[in-house]
């Protein structure tokens, strides 16, 4: 995701718990995309207090504990996006199974673990690494749910900005849990199949789309 | 989909508690498709002692309730495919959420109820009672999940006789899970913008797609 918004012209700073990590994946893509790709990397919590928009890109497994350690660095204001699935693999169980989160969801345990004030937006779960980091427009729809109706539109916006990408509006973020379970369903297929599955809706008006052009649709 | 199924040529028998209103249902069917259409209507055990596919198309609410009635009557091998969703509504809640099957999905459920030796297929919980009695084919993909393989090819055949769908092997059963959720995010994205919405997978293989064509795929 860092790779396709530093593309598209966005300042995307990489996080890590060591500074030097971030710095060498962000070095990484902007070997790939020029010296003027706007990207950098930085300890996890120089990025809280940096972002107007975070995006939480951990294993399950880390996600709380994650979550708790950082809430505090996050800017008043801020929108986090939530991208986790909770994966059976995630406590040595099957990827293409999901665990069952207490609050329904990893993106509503991420909405309690926030501080106030601070909007939680799931997206991005069924769109997986291999798509993102290929070459050319992505084949899959992003599915964006939240109960700040203003944060959801911006994460639209940003979604759009992928090539390929058609940004819809998943109604409010409960609807994460069928979001994180139908990435468990696409990894079945991925697997069954040899490939990097996602998924469209069809039958939506050209009114529910957001669409990411070569040049971002924001 | 007994309209599209006898439209493609297949033998269909709709089923009722009532002989007389599956038999109204289905001279409306044959006034639509002319007097060679082979539907007609029968008392749901007539139905069970005569079919070797079963397709069980109930709301949630009468779902156990049915199956207990008619497991004795189900044809020894007879397959029974699953279209149920668990939707919220079926307890006054709302269309838009599900409710929690202590088996996992109302397929699995299913498959607890009937006799032993009738494998159960869950599918077309995301096609859209619209989508199939409107004219043309249908923007929308039939996941097909099962635990015998042999029932999960048969159901899919069966499927690729509506024009559009493409029949795809969705795994285990227990992947009924997933498509019964879709069904709700399905619902809500129809509601929010006032249409039909269906569902697609992307990137697989021709090798994984089984198409409904105008004289079907099977």
């Amino acid at each position: 995701m860092a790779l396709r918004w530093a593309q598209a012209g966005e300042a995307v700073i990489i996080g890590s718990r060591e500074a030097g990590r971030a710095q060498h994946a962000a070095e990484k893509i902007k070997k790939r995309l020029g010296p003027g790709a706007k990207i950098s990397g930085e300890e996890n919590r120089v990025v809280c207090a940096a972002c107007d928009l975070l995006v939480l890109t951990v294993p399950f497994e880390a996600h709380a504990a994650l979550l708790k350690d950082l809430g505090p660095s996050i800017r008043s204001g801020a929108i986090v996006i939530d991208t986790t699935v909770p994966l059976a693999a995630s406590v040595g169980g099957r990827a293409t199974r999901t665990l069952t989160v207490w609050q329904g969801s990893a993106a509503e345990q991420t909405a309690e673990l926030v501080p106030a004030g601070v909007p939680v937006v799931a997206a991005f779960q069924n769109l997986g690494a291999k798509l993102l980091t290929d070459e050319g427009p992505v084949d899959c729809d992003v599915i964006v749910c939240g109960d700040d109706r203003e944060a959801v539109k911006t994460v639209r916006h940003l979604a759009a900005k992928i090539p390929g990408v058609r940004a819809l509006d998943g109604g409010p973020l409960e609807n994460a849990r069928v979001l994180e379970q139908i990435t468990a369903l696409l990894i079945g297929f991925s697997v069954r199949n040899k490939t990097h599955c996602g998924i469209r809706i069809t039958g939506l008006p050209p009114s529910a789309l957001l669409r990411g052009g070569k040049r971002g649709g924001g």
